[in-house]
């Protein structure tokens, strides 16, 4: 099979409008796709165009845009008609994380879509494999997992099912890339995917460690934010061996490893953060207390670094070793 | 006890003067102390020298200096006698990482330092509680872990030891609080410390899902690199959690932490990686291959990445919640 999309002749398909979908919409329209965008629930076309203008805003703000924002809102239709994505080559769905939904909206989508689209998910949640058997042609659907906010991540996903075909995920791979995007591919659709997975291993060896009283949660976020942070964005995690001289690490593997925490267990002060009804920013209550205005703060402040650190890290080598980036 | 140092007035002692011994000399100077520097290996004055200028050639370029480069080196004394240490409020041992040679140079330090003195090691290797045993007053012995480069990074790891006094820890704080660091306490001299405790987690992982091909180690430095990146160096770990919204890690870590690799071993592409004697960019083979110019365009990049990556991160919001940073 030869899947072959052009979704800038013929536009891109998503299907939903919550914060996920409005990034992933606005990204899409900044880099000058027609988007159709379908809002199945009452009441989210108003709010998604409200998100879709703010991220467009945004991504001016950012100086990505070469044409006034209007021009971009230009190329989108929103509707709650399915019929609209009938000419789409690639339709993504961003709806609520509940599999008999997705399953309706999926069944939804094959039946309007053309014989070539390729039908993809944004879910973190759901296996790809459970949810491509909702459609006829299981090899024609596939996970893409954008970051938020959409426009400013290099970061994307793209998670194989059991019976995505090579032909799809190469497609895939090759549309992200003219997104600017660094497109990492999960030949399985690993629970947790990588980089969440990933920062799970974190999560449980140090919650471990503040339960044990050796460090607090206050120290863990100073080291990793100027120590891990000092050097994230650059190398990655082998690179980082690679750097750092390798010879090391392997006599600290036999000798850590055996020592790290195994426990499947939530720590306790985690369990009480839950028994809370702790939100973090969004009721102020978490491992830290905010203030509104320390929460608008935080906010701010994330937008503003999302932008720092995009530019920075586009002014790092990326050729090097045949790696890709465009800036 | 009240510990009490001055160094500002009586100099720090740094013992060894290799790349860390180097970074920790420059840094210091940097921020106009005296420094009495040991260099207790024939040769090592030469090199030291050399390594010192280049890293406050660094500062200079960093902006980080209000006088010629001149000024600062004016500050440095180095000499094979110890007996330079003994006005030192503060001597800090950086030698090879070798327990005997190691006590031998603290019985040397300890027979020459002031009475109220605070003696430190920067070792990564050796636990705190065995070192201070080397000692004859264990309470004013601590370690103190920098990050390379030494005057680039506001990471600074303090470690006790079982018999470390609360008065020195406090002491230490403060001073590094001075020297422009955000200091992290570790209450116990864990294997591994903080953060690379916490990478390795992330290593054990990744090499777990390396090796049963659900994805490549390229691909992790992306993820890592695209998204973990994209927000460490502003937030850390559990302000992450907190900014997220914290209701979704609890559900996610029920159902994944006990997919997580526990594997003590060491995979056999790590294991491969030592067979073929490689040692990342110093010689060209790791996880990537090299080239001479490549593995110096790295070297350079790093060291503008560090440069980029302080400033930025001196631009966010450090005050909220009590946070201490100084930028």
């Amino acid at each position: 099979m030869n899947a072959k999309i052009h979704p800038q002749d013929t536009g891109i398909g998503i299907v939903g409008l919550g914060l996920m979908g409005s990034s992933i919409i606005a990204s899409l329209l900044a880099l000058g796709y027609p988007v159709k965008a379908i809002a199945p629930i009452h009441g989210e076309k108003e709010i998604g165009y409200k998100r879709i203008l703010e991220q467009l805003l945004l991504c001016e703000k950012f100086n990505i845009l070469s044409a006034p924002v209007d021009e971009y809102m230009a190329l989108l239709t929103v509707s709650a008609e399915y019929d609209e994505l009938k000419e789409c080559g690639l339709v993504v769905e961003c709806i609520v994380e509940n599999l008999a939904i997705k399953e309706t909206v999926f069944k939804k989508i094959a039946a309007i879509s053309k014989k070539d689209a390729i039908l993809a998910s944004n879910t973190s949640a759901i296996p790809i494999s459970i949810l491509q058997k909702a459609v006829p042609d299981p090899q024609r659907f596939i996970g893409i997992h954008w970051a938020e906010p959409a426009f400013a991540t290099r970061f994307l996903e793209i998670i194989c099912g059991n019976q995505t075909s090579e032909a799809t995920t190469d497609a895939v791979v090759k549309l992200a890339m003219t997104w600017g995007k660094e497109p990492t591919v999960l030949k399985k659709d690993v629970r947790g995917f990588i980089t969440n997975r990933l920062m799970y291993a974190v999560y449980r060896e140090i919650l471990h460690l503040v339960e044990k009283d050796h460090t607090s949660f206050t120290d863990a976020d100073k080291c990793f934010r100027y120590n891990a942070g000092s050097w994230m964005t650059l190398m990655g995690i082998f690179r980082r061996m690679d750097y750092e001289g390798l010879k090391d690490y392997f006599a600290a593997y036999i000798n850590i490893f055996p020592l790290l925490s195994n426990s499947d267990d939530i720590s306790p002060q985690m369990q009480k953060i839950v028994d809370t009804h702790s939100r973090g920013i969004q009721n102020g209550k978490g491992f830290y207390s905010y203030t509104r205005q320390e929460a608008l703060q935080w906010s701010q402040a994330f937008s503003e670094f999302n932008k720092d650190i995009f530019h920075l890290a586009a002014n790092y080598p990326e050729r090097v070793n045949g790696e890709h980036t465009k800036s």
